[in-house]
């Protein structure tokens, strides 16, 4: 069993990803895609004259900021556009593949915080009406149903809250959480870079290798989006997967090279 | 066992149709829940410098010109905001909704119809790039492995061709289509109309009853979108379904309604 996560940054070539992953899937191997979709909800939230409000919280970590119209946008990305997209091609190319979102049969469940408290140009200030939320527990009962009858879950955000409301979750650590919950031995978390870069701007210098216990030294490194990966990745091996590999989307064979060491190994 | 197919048009109201819904699924009856969304499509198309294109087969059947762009706009709204709306909804209400398309383990199959002959302007016209087609084939595995274990699919176009395209389709035909496949008594057709009626501005010239046999009598009744409803009812009832109901979705308790009989009755 494998959990492949391949995000929505620009850049990623899903064809590259869905053909790879449906090879290893009919060659026997059960798996979960789990995706994401900024970009696109970037490009779509601008289109419709509501840019992305990007936050950072006061913990250092940035997420979008998420009022019930930015919940309608992401959802028409996630669920609709990049979901469907991926089901069809897994679909062409023989995978009977199944697009859910944490909604569905409430498969990631966690607690809105409706406020949130973040810096902006340096002052504190807090938000209101957000529908963000971290996934707390895991209902695997539809994933195994479908996994058990030969259907491939091709899962993402939204989650759903505790009391029925649909919250933006980050998408790594939902799949860390996924993860853990089916006790795989691998995860992989595809996006538009090679791994963990101690210098962003310079692809080879790549960290090949991280053990959990030296995990501290690393985490300076990680700028943006790469703090909450890495905080997923962390969650995952602690919870009992063990290996997370951040690693490159826009190569063929992504999970394949994953798979064979290319990339950050975390374990 | 009941299907429900609750129209995209302006002026339904979700809330009564899911609560309705979900007391009828909590008293123990299975249900699938079968939506459209033709509404907010043509809003965010619009909005997005795509308005529609609606055109008229040589047979005198309207439907949406769906062009590759359209057809990921059509998804945006159908399987993104709409269907995970209805499914939020729901599982607020304690029904363990899953959000589907026809996609999703090729539910619904047909063949694409590439290039349609139309009338425009008087004029017959050939479109190329379409992306039509027809539903042929019901794929009920996952419908019933959903309903087995106490979930309830929540399900809209588009559906998916033979050769693994996503495939515009019309909703209430596909409803249609899945009723029979399910072999229900009854299929509940929800739409901003309260049935069919004589006169489109007078809506007391509701036919309240129509026996198959008799419904040449009534097509002439019958414009734009309805007609393909009656072409839909009348395929469900020749294929087994032993009535069809047409209600208004804009009333309280609006399913509830229609199986006590308002509306206009098909059997």
């Amino acid at each position: 069993m494998l959990v492949v996560k391949v995000g929505g940054s620009a850049g990623i070539a899903y064809e590259s990803v869905c053909t790879d992953f449906a090879s290893i899937v009919k060659a026997g191997q059960q798996g979960v895609l789990v995706h994401g979709g900024s970009y696109e909800t970037n490009l779509l939230s601008t289109k419709l004259g509501k840019p992305p409000r990007m936050v950072t919280s006061v913990s250092g970590y940035e997420s979008r900021y998420t009022d019930r119209e930015t919940l309608e946008i992401f959802e028409m990305v996630y669920c609709g556009k990049i979901n469907k997209g991926i089901v069809e091609r897994l679909q062409r190319q023989g995978v009977n593949a199944v697009g859910l979102s944490g909604i569905d049969g409430r498969i990631w469940e966690g607690t809105r915080k409706a406020a949130i408290t973040v810096t902006e140009n340096g002052k504190k200030k807090v938000l209101r009406d957000d529908n963000t939320g971290r996934v707390e527990k895991v209902n695997l009962s539809l994933i195994q149903l479908l996994l058990q009858h030969g259907f491939t879950p091709v899962l993402t955000p939204p989650a759903i809250s505790f009391d029925g409301e649909a919250i933006n979750v980050d998408g790594d650590r939902a799949a860390a959480m996924l993860a853990a919950a089916l006790q795989v031995e691998k995860l992989i978390i595809l996006s538009n870079i090679p791994g963990l870069l101690k210098d962003l701007k310079d692809e080879s210098s790549l960290v090949p290798d991280i053990r959990l216990s030296e995990m501290e030294q690393y985490v300076g490194y990680a700028q943006g989006r790469m703090k909450k990966k890495i905080l997923g990745a962390v969650e995952a091996i602690q919870q009992g997967v063990k290996q997370v590999v951040f690693a490159d989307a826009r190569v063929e064979k992504p999970i394949t090279q994953a798979l064979n060491g290319k990339g950050t190994v975390i374990h």
